[in-house]
């Protein structure tokens, strides 16, 4: 990057601004992928941004691996459409088949793979923040990935959160320690095209709420 | 705001994605608060861009309860309280000395306190992506917090996360659903000071790590 990092605070004018809203309004969790490959170094990159991010007594709880392996891949592909045939069997009627034309994973486009967990074991901020609710790890986590997510999206790459997968089942596929908690799944590349307006949406699933009739006042 | 948004997608450059940068390095969990209050509007503005979050989906399972009462935040204070009185006998020697000198929330000065909850039992998204992943919709939840995290950063407005709560207690207190889950409690307000450092880092409590430790290579 050619702009010098700030050493003394920084003020964001109205420019910088209007253009972290357009980040997070064409922010999409994406589905369609081009098949070309990251630049080289881009996902160690977004991986290090990520850390940036806030987590509970800086424990710093985020555990990332990056799945590049065929085999590997293939077997996340197989749980995914085993847990979407799955899924599609809860709905019926109309619904159902609205349901199956829905794409909801780039597994097999995607060039960039990433399982992404969370170890509530670990010492790390000596369990600060933590004690009423352990469920910090997690979230601190889910800081990670948001943060993440817009800074591809800065960079001109799409990143989707592949949820409809059996956390036991990839924590086993992947072979990591059974006692990290399974986060989401992401596939990330150069998305097909970008809208301000969710793939859900077009797609007639479900509409945008207005965020006001999910605000209150709390009064004694 | 002065600048108009973008209709067609945009294409963030080399002084956007530093400047973006500058805004995660610069991000705090704030606790301590100068008293002034928020500019009218700005709460509501700052909610409203945080329901520009990925939700699982699109469930936009958030709800926000925007604490004004004095009241109320004195039960929530004494909450606080109680639950880092326990947090601190859970610490020995002089790691429990160096615990009870940490300020750990800025419940007293900031002049915005914000509870935000998840919705699980939301019929929006009609339970897509959140079948084997319940968890998800407290994710999406958490997406909303970052994002307001940021977009209150690049106004100058600092946000801190209190979670030295007992869940239970605060949905009794603010007389919520009981089937809601209580994500956090947030304070917001212009900060004392700006810096590059997490408070907990300055404060010797934990240190940041190197974070391509945390980074594998999945093979099968």
């Amino acid at each position: 990057m050619a702009i010098a990092p700030t050493t003394s605070p920084p003020c964001f004018d109205d420019l910088f601004k209007a253009q972290l809203r357009d980040l997070l309004v064409w922010r999409r969790d994406v589905r369609r992928f081009k098949r070309d490959a990251l630049p080289e170094g881009v996902l160690d990159r977004l991986i290090e941004t990520a850390c940036l991010a806030p987590s509970v007594g800086l424990s710093q709880p985020w555990r990332f691996i990056v799945v590049d392996d065929a085999a590997l891949r293939g077997k996340i592909l197989a749980e995914f459409e085993r847990c979407n045939a799955d899924a599609l069997k809860s709905y019926s009627g109309e619904v159902a088949a609205r349901y199956a034309r829905l794409k909801l994973a780039g597994l097999v486009e995607a060039p960039a793979h990433l399982a992404v967990f969370a170890d509530r074991s670990t010492i790390a901020g000596r369990g600060l923040g933590r004690r009423t609710m352990p469920e910090m790890a997690d979230y601190s986590v889910v800081a990670a990935v948001v943060t993440m997510w817009l800074a591809a999206r800065a960079e001109g790459i799409g990143m989707g959160w592949v949820s409809i997968l059996d956390p036991a089942r990839v924590i086993e596929v992947l072979g990591v320690p059974s006692e990290w908690r399974f986060i989401g799944y992401f596939c990330l590349g150069f998305p097909e095209d970008d809208s301000q307006v969710p793939e859900l949406e077009r797609a007639g699933w479900e509409h945008r709420q207005d965020c006001r009739e999910h605000v209150l006042r709390g009064h004694d």
